[in-house]
């Protein structure tokens, strides 16, 4: 929960009311921009980060911190900053300077922590929608998001249509399936059965050990059965325990693990991990094709063959859906042992793609 | 942890040396059986138990508690008691009569609890021919088990060649690979995070959430993806919170998290699911044709398409590399939304094809 180099914070008054019940009031959204804002203010490209990223997508300069998307934004990059205005906020919930469950409740001076509410797609959509408002964006040229990104960016273009021209829906599902919230489901689990939750009122005293849990069965669905399998032993490495390292991918979870804790709030990885078991593009709308419908937008969809999180087959549903739809639609699919987190690293596959998708002018570095 | 009715118990005071290091003495072995030992006692079929299975695959009269797998040993059904002496032993580590964590350690008249050695199926099959020596049994008939008792199955003819005659590995591999690894590893860690788990040494209180949320993460791959998402809605059943029930999957993980607890010793839960990560039936010879060239049975090798725990393609490798080994041997695939646990479910299909492998002389009940 270090602070963010380069953010800068809006604050909103009005109170953000949540698709599950209750309010956020005041709310207070953390946001970065790379490149210029044109004087038509037509030239914006929202990112929108996946579960665990935040507004920080790329350092600010030469020796700024490196952002989570920092080889797809700049000058001659996918997301080309000599042509676009790229913005990226930290999500309703997350806890990164946006409001979220370490935010202090006005209503009784602490920290929201266990008693933060219920968050979904749809009102963390809401809360970049009242940032595009702040910034006098009335239309964005797109909206781009790989796994609860593209979450975000389909949810914006059904219930925000005329406020986004583009949109790439990268590793994204149209609605969360059972099975992959089952997945979700155990990694909160996790955190919950750590002794030093006690119910999100754990102060600076982190529930640490089921936050590394929760992300060490979140990171075998990141990247692909092949990937683990190449990559690492079946033999073990030292006589085998049941506390110590007996296999090498012990080592690289354990790894994953202590990276999360100290960087995502477990209140807020909670919120957002439900806020995805959540996600359904079309609820409240009469089916899924009567709520596509609505998008104004052009759409690019793409999945990764080796995705064990959201297989293939879902996104190719969606992209067929959006067909059916009338949207007009791109496919693409990729096929890589990153599986779902491709898009965090197939940056040469992606970057002439992306460029062509949304206008870039030049040709680009790696195009 | 209640008495199996029907089982028989021996007592073997030799020590058992483990493959990880250590030694178990004396060596207790809970059997239970059905049918007749002819007299060249050439009849038996060893039943090997997948993880949390016991002696008890059958019951022994009309009133009797069901086996887990009471629909498949019997008069005409796949292992047939007309024809066949029918064995199943609980297995080494389980705890289930057979010497294991719950068992008093002679050495200090306290249970081993989390002193328990670390267990390899190698050590489980060991224990396995304690039993067929005490009970006068040179060769058998086969043997035959899914998952964890497949992997008992090849290693019993690959380092006792000349005690089987016939293998049914079903859902099994020739060794662990690190992918399917990772799952078992973070159930453990879930056991393990309990805060009254206390490093094993936790007596009567069981660490019965962590052990909840363990199986709950098995529970995810024992079947399959088309399975859960066809069976449960994406849509909350309840107004979404992080403690409640939100999901229907999440009442039915629920309740297979609590059929675990007071069947299954924690301790016993952590070896066991470590002897499967840890199985390589090559480990020790040059390499897996080394193996299993071993092996003189013949061998039934059956993979289920829809398996999330070991895919389709690992099984299709044994059968291939058994073939290439020169062992006489065959290859089923079943697609079954019952993924990996099909072979405790799929009994019309399985039934004649057993049958026929044992060679069993009248036509079936099912068949």
């Amino acid at each position: 929960m270090k602070p963010i180099p380069g953010a800068c914070s809006v604050r909103d008054d009005r109170p953000l009311p949540l698709e599950f019940g209750g309010e956020v009031s005041p709310l207070t959204i953390e946001y970065e921009s790379w490149g210029r804002l044109n004087r038509e203010k037509g030239n914006a490209i929202l990112i929108c980060p996946a579960f665990s990223a935040h507004s920080h997508a790329r350092s600010h300069d030469r020796n700024g911190d490196a952002g989570w998307w920092e080889a797809m934004i700049g000058p001659g990059r996918a997301f080309d900053t000599d042509d676009f205005f790229v913005i990226c906020s930290s999500l309703l919930g997350s806890g990164y300077g946006t409001t979220g469950p370490r935010t202090l409740d006005v209503a009784t001076g602490e920290p929201y922590a266990g008693s933060f509410p219920i968050i979904s797609i749809r009102d963390i959509v809401d809360a970049q929608v009242r940032l595009l408002d702040h910034l006098g964006i009335d239309q964005l040229h797109g909206a781009a998001g790989g796994s609860m990104g593209a979450m975000e960016t389909l949810e914006l273009a059904v219930r925000y249509p005329n406020r986004v021209r583009r949109v790439l829906a990268m590793s994204g599902t149209d609605r969360t399936r059972p099975y992959t919230a089952t997945i979700r489901h155990v990694g909160r689990r996790a955190i919950q059965l750590d002794p030093a939750f006690k119910k999100g009122h754990y102060g600076d005293r982190l529930p640490g050990e089921g936050l590394r849990v929760a992300r060490e069965i979140g990171t075998i669905f990141y990247r692909s059965r092949e990937d683990f399998n190449s990559r690492f032993s079946c033999e073990p490495v030292e006589t085998p325990s049941l506390d110590g390292v007996t296999f090498d991918f012990q080592s690289y979870l354990k790894h994953m693990g202590n990276k999360i804790v100290g960087t995502l709030d477990p209140n807020a990885y909670l919120r957002l991990s439900l806020s995805m078991d959540l996600f359904n593009v079309s609820r409240g709308f009469e089916n899924l094709e009567d709520a596509l419908n609505r998008i104004e937008a052009q759409v690019f969809v793409m999945g990764v063959s080796q995705d064990p999180l959201i297989p293939i087959d879902e996104q190719r549903q969606l992209h067929d859906a959006l067909l059916q739809a009338g949207v007009s639609c791109q496919w693409h699919e990729l096929s890589s042992h990153y599986g779902h987190d491709a898009f965090l690293t197939e940056f040469d596959w992606l970057t002439p793609r992306i460029r062509k998708f949304l206008g870039a002018k030049n040709s680009g570095v790696t195009a």
